[in-house]
């Protein structure tokens, strides 16, 4: 499995994804599931990509390519965020039709899901999960996130906290978290943890960033997160036990 | 959908279901899942419930009946919890094989799973989760939980916070945070909540309590919780942006 997200705040867009994958339970491996992308200073952009490995890395290298070959549609040719979700859903399915006969002759998916985030220049930042059917949404600033893969087991901590008011230090820390519950719910979701930051209005590729499970960082906001959640459950109220109900 | 989990601490167990069912989203209700049985002195057991209601509802009928007729096999007629576990798996069995041919002409699925809990005399507390298959497994000291239903956004609290030392108060408030989770990110999971508990070496029916969404208790865990979390949030390390990985 997988597990990316993506957090928008005013300053920016934090993105993070886990970077295990596995083809069955005895071939377990590291790969980058975040893919940044340098174009001519027009936009900066990052993509996360989950489900069938074959397909998401045939389409980041369909995406490279166009790019660098300056083909009729890439990451260059649009000015809206919009159209580049909808370029990357095609290549997508593009991919996904190749091996479609193929894939269906021994009952395997070649599904695969993404989230395109960044800024294009003249609109502000956003974030958009295009679906393995090549459609898309975009987030909105009431729920200013989006996640692909194993999705439910960080999704609370996300409701709890998220904020486009958060800092991009802030919105790293949360995606961190979402992620570190996931892992410690999950197997097939695993560290190293890698980090994608997008600040407004830099119209560059994405800093990146990689934390592994002995980081500093990584072991101080598990430890320090661990300890403090016994600390508030400590002191939440006692519950008085009382026979109210029906039998 | 549905959510039901138990724990088991050294004092004893706590159960805790939500009580929304749906057939569909334009048919919402309310119906219990927590099922708690008056025995002989014998034992004290309470069943928690998720999937099909007919296959539930039907299962619970069946079971009352055997106790109430003294039948050849009843939740009296057993020495050991892991044989009532099996006696539940069974009928859990014979109701879906009524109604198999039904359920397959309209291709809809009658599963149902259960978490069977208590005490038999001559034995300590035990917790079981009888698969929609009929066969069963226990809790035990390193997992003292066991969940049914949309298990995942409740998760990772209970793998961060459980263990069998808790009081059955504090097995009680983590029970509850751990529905809160899932009340908050699956609209499916509902308010109200139904406890149950367990005093071991009590030999009687389990104590209920039911939590609605305004209950003094329920808000002030709810909030407690939020505020706590955002302030630990607060505080964890910041994180310094540099970029270290390939892009």
């Amino acid at each position: 499995m997988t597990y990316c997200l993506a957090i928008q705040v005013d300053a920016g867009i934090v993105f993070a994804a886990d970077t295990r994958t596995s083809a069955g339970v005895d071939y377990v491996t590291t790969y980058s599931k975040l893919h940044c992308f340098s174009t001519d200073g027009d936009n900066g952009l990052a993509l996360l990509s989950a489900g069938s490995l074959a397909t998401t890395q045939e389409v980041v290298s369909w995406i490279r390519r166009d790019l660098e070959q300056n083909n009729a549609e890439n990451l260059n040719s649009f000015s809206r965020m919009f159209e580049l979700a909808g370029y990357v859903g095609r290549v997508s399915q593009a991919v996904q039709a190749t091996h479609r006969a193929g894939l269906q002759a021994s009952n395997v998916s070649g599904q695969a899901s993404f989230i395109l985030g960044g800024q294009v220049r003249g609109e502000p930042p956003g974030i958009y999960l295009v679906y393995a059917e090549g459609n898309f949404i975009r987030a909105s600033s009431d729920t200013p996130y989006l996640q692909i893969g194993e999705t439910k087991y960080g999704k609370p901590i996300l409701d709890r906290l998220v904020a486009p008011t958060l800092s991009l230090a802030q919105a790293t820390r949360l995606a961190v978290l979402s992620l570190n519950a996931t892992i410690k719910s999950n197997v097939t979701v695993g560290t190293p943890i890698d980090l994608g930051l997008y600040r407004r209005d830099s119209f560059r590729a994405p800093e990146r960033s990689r934390l592994d499970g002995e980081d500093t960082y990584y072991t101080a906001v598990n430890d320090g997160w661990n300890e403090g959640l016994k600390e508030v459950f400590m002191r939440l109220p006692e519950f008085e036990w009382r026979d109210t109900a029906r039998r």
